[in-house]
């Protein structure tokens, strides 16, 4: 079965035709530019979607696009996408079936990544997993008996604004102390900042001390892989937190299985570890069982396969 | 239609005829006598299941038990109940419907609290929503689009173990910090008194000194009533924490009536309206629309109703 799966992005359009046995089969980029205006991004969106279509040696069988902003419950429209200047609310599914005719779902990237790790990632063998995705910011999706758990409106799975001390530290949100503060890309450079400073013989100082903010995990952890204490003492610190937070998402779900994504993923044990040990100090016991934590192997894929599995959730069982 | 409904308590079997639309119709209690071993209980069950079913002018279309200790994912089995001397695992169902002709089904309380309130409660407007028990100790059901959202094996809504800081108080549970370390009868009783003894003037003082422990939840309201500043504080403060709690949930699951039962509950806006205010501080905007917190008005009839309301969970929609 073909797809056709678009990523939206503020600077990138991206998009692939995808065979759900064989995964990615071509693959294409567009730049989005975002500041020509709504009608100029759909246009290029119909533009991304025939271009991967017409490499297709069968009949589509609908069109998934991740995309920022707030979706609509009935994965239509969207609404106040950041970094797109003049777009409010835009029904983006009628707008391209219109012009394709291909049926089109929209959705965000945090689920769409949760989606795709279930049909061609470490999701594939669970049908119930929690996504977590370490990048920018923290975000997550629910897979709950094979499908995305969306709650009452869609909006679930929001994993990097479960608070973990109601004291802690604010980040872009009203929720202080909640995990992104702790892990988004930047809080975690702001903290490893502060310790780095009172260790200037450390080669982190000399490297980051003309720009603390463009620090980024792979920088951490490429020093925790030359044994620099710092630089895994600061990873084990973010993993502790990480275990916290995956506590409270099983005593509410019951769901065991944790796949991490993202950037600072990366780090691989030497985030998932503690995270790991934290977590079963924490963990209810009969919780403990069947407890895991996984790395995404899907890599920078992950989003478009994403993005182009949307359509399984509509065909029959 | 007409159910029956098992409350098994340590102390006391309740049961009752249930009709789907009048509600209770008949009401019994035997006592447990758990200390007699398991084969006495099942007898016991067994006299309350007949003695029920025998006031039924009609069919029976199943029984409902509510139980203490771990239940199978099939709820058919009761492993380890606290309380309940020699009893380690026990296919409840099997032997029920062996003795009765019924088919039987187990859940815990907090989940049949919620779905009673599904079928009988403020929960009967709400396709979904979030049960949160505030009793001995803190518990949860959660209904998702009109049914008990389980997780991968069943456990899912243990909402008393979500932390809200990773270095606050200890509960009867490794989990640190989780909202029954603040709300649980007993543990609200302690933070209680920690402030009462610096006011030995205060009218709470004088009448909970020899017993600090056994000072309930409705002394405070009845205090706060009264205008007791220092009870309507400890009574904010424990609502503070639980709209902590609420953000994690709601972030998580996207359900946004939440509807709150149990003894503290008694204590009415006392506790749900700071609950409310401290959600609405921490909770991200989009999640604001629909936000509701509810006091369950079934009362000490909950946890039969929610009983007799499990075998609805299987019948055809």
């Amino acid at each position: 079965m073909l797809t056709i799966g678009i990523d939206l992005g503020g600077t990138n359009i991206k998009a692939a035709l995808v065979d759900d046995e064989k995964g990615i089969l071509h693959k294409f980029s567009f730049s989005t530019e975002a500041d020509k205006g709504v009608d100029h991004i759909i246009n290029k969106l119909v533009e991304a979607i025939k271009v991967a279509g017409a490499k297709a040696k069968g009949p589509i069988s609908g069109v998934g696009v991740g995309s920022p902003g707030v979706i609509s419950y009935d994965r239509t429209t969207v609404s106040n996408p950041p970094n797109f200047p003049g777009w409010t609310s835009v029904n983006l599914a009628a707008e391209l079936k219109k012009r394709t005719f291909f049926d089109v779902y929209v959705d965000n990237d945090a689920n769409l990544m949760a989606l795709g790790s279930s049909y061609f990632g470490m999701g594939k063998t669970h049908a119930n997993f929690i996504m977590v995705t370490l990048g920018t910011g923290v975000g997550g999706g629910i897979i709950y008996q094979n499908k995305l758990f969306r709650g009452a409106t869609g909006g679930a799975g929001e994993l990097g604004h479960v608070m973990i001390d109601y004291n802690g530290p604010a980040s872009n949100s009203p929720t202080i102390g909640g995990i992104e503060a702790y892990l988004g890309q930047r809080f975690l450079s702001r903290l490893a900042w502060k310790r780095i400073q009172s260790e200037p013989q450390n080669p982190l100082f000399e490297r980051y001390k003309s720009d603390p903010e463009s620090m980024e995990p792979k920088d951490l952890t490429e020093q925790a892989n030359l044994g620099n204490a710092l630089a895994i003492d600061i990873l084990r610190d973010a993993g502790e937190k990480l275990g916290y937070a995956i506590v409270n998402y099983i005593h509410i779900l019951d769901i065991r299985k944790i796949i991490v994504s993202g950037g600072v993923a990366l780090a691989g044990d030497w985030i998932l570890k503690p995270a790991r040990e934290a977590a079963l100090t924490r963990m209810m016991v009969p919780y403990h069982n069947g407890f895991e934590i996984m790395a995404e192997t899907l890599g920078n894929d992950a989003a478009l396969l994403g993005a182009a599995s949307l359509p399984y959730e509509y065909l029959p069982d």
